[in-house]
């Protein structure tokens, strides 16, 4: 049977990469990669160098154009559109892993951070399988996501003792706020400075940008002191490379 | 100055090293592990093993005793119990750091999972750093943490597309069921059987015992039909290994 394995190659670092990775990408046969446009070009970088730096055994590299994805949807949108546009990954995926696998072919998608985090791959390959086109078997490997890679840089854990933490997105922080009863939250995806629009005054923010990399920022600071030094860093990042990635974990203070 | 690393050695598999920890593992003088008694002895195995198999550097392990945790203390008071024991365990590091390590030595701890993931090793060396006894700088290397173990073995994402997930305590569940608005839940440290209190009929469990390992027991279904089948599982291997190690997402089915 085909072997599509996801890998998770962590979030920025070349050396978040484990031996089970490493390990794993050398029983592959094909990587398959989406094309992402330039923007995303040191994206595509950190795979081509860790599959020359680690991947000893011969394989093919086969890429598929990105379908669009519609960025602009509206808030009450946002889940539509990027079901929409996995769907019409699904269909790429499907082709690729029908057409360039042998019957008892190995596969692997590396995708960033850890598959099990903000990424649609495993999701996308669930939904391939319950076709019934193409018959393959999954194994998911995990990676150092940027949520540890923000709390490592920072040095801090992501919990209190004995109490939870959540992840959500920059939509979900800007729309609901904290979530209730929580607080210690992580926030990804967030294209819109929505840690500048809370006015508690009780929180702590652990920001990071290109966590991992040579271009890694950090600040860390009460929100209210530091929001506009972060928003001013984003904006001028965001100029400089033409994208950013950043996450941050917001800590509301005891007593 | 002295450095101490807190490097995340993952949840079990001796693959999931990270090739930053193998390189952090061999800048280290001084391995200081803390002896958890005879129920542990599997994860100082693992510990033993990954420095014999990856560190190549002349090195010495301290081992210090783990001062007596209070596991009987009433539900209310388990954060008190477990601050305590902090406390203690504060000075004994301490103690290890300042004789152990040469003015420009360099120390470790070896985590499991993630240090960030419901571990009090950076906490405690923050609060020794803040007593000013003895300087260094500490050095966070993440670590594949039992939450993405479970996961990928399950092959799943933690969060759904553009929404949150918490990960919690086992006393959390028990006491105040899942967080309010979040419908995927990560549960830890639940001595309890807290899943099974749950009278939810919309919920599907992904429940793993000692992920990675060659025990490895992986449950998964809807809650109310497997609930029992877990509660005996976990009897019969703590009774057969002496402890359990588990971990479970709790999503709940839309519509
Ligand atoms: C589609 S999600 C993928 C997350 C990935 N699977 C992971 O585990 O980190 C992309 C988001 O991850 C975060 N991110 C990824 N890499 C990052 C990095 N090196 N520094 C800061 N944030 C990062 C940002 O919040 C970004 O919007
Ligand atoms: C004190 S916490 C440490 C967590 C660790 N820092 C991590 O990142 O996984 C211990 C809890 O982690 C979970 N755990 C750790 N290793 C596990 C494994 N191999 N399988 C299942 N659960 C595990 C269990 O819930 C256990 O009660």
């Amino acid at each position: 049977m085909r072997t599509v394995y996801v890998i998770g190659i962590g979030a920025g670092d070349p050396q978040h990469l484990t031996l089970q990775a490493v390990a794993a990408m050398n029983r592959v046969d094909v990587f398959f990669t989406i094309d992402k446009g330039e923007d995303k070009s040191d994206l595509a970088r950190l795979r081509t160098e860790l599959l020359d730096r680690h991947v000893t055994r011969s394989h093919r590299v086969v890429a598929a154009g990105d379908p669009e994805r519609d960025r602009s949807a509206a808030p009450g949108r946002y889940e539509e559109a990027v079901v929409d546009w996995q769907e019409r990954r699904e269909s790429i995926y499907e082709r690729m892993i029908a057409d360039e696998l042998d019957p008892d072919g190995c596969g692997a998608f590396l995708v960033w951070g850890d598959p099990a985090v903000y990424d649609g791959t495993l999701r996308i390959l669930e939904r391939i399988a319950g076709r019934g086109a193409v018959t393959f078997r999954v194994e998911s490997i995990p990676g150092i996501s940027s949520v540890q890679a923000l709390a490592a840089q920072h040095r801090v854990a992501l919990n209190r003792t004995g109490r939870p933490f959540a992840v959500t997105t920059g939509r979900r922080l800007a729309g609901e706020g904290l979530p209730a009863g929580i607080d210690d939250v992580v926030v990804m995806l967030d294209a819109r400075n929505a840690f500048a629009s809370l006015t508690d005054t009780d929180i702590d923010i652990y920001w990071g940008a290109y966590v991992g990399t040579a271009d890694e920022v950090l600040v860390h600071g009460d929100l209210q002191q530091v929001k506009d030094e972060i928003v001013r860093i984003r904006a001028e990042w965001r100029e400089r490379k033409g994208w950013i990635m950043d996450t941050y974990l917001l800590r509301r203070r005891d007593g």
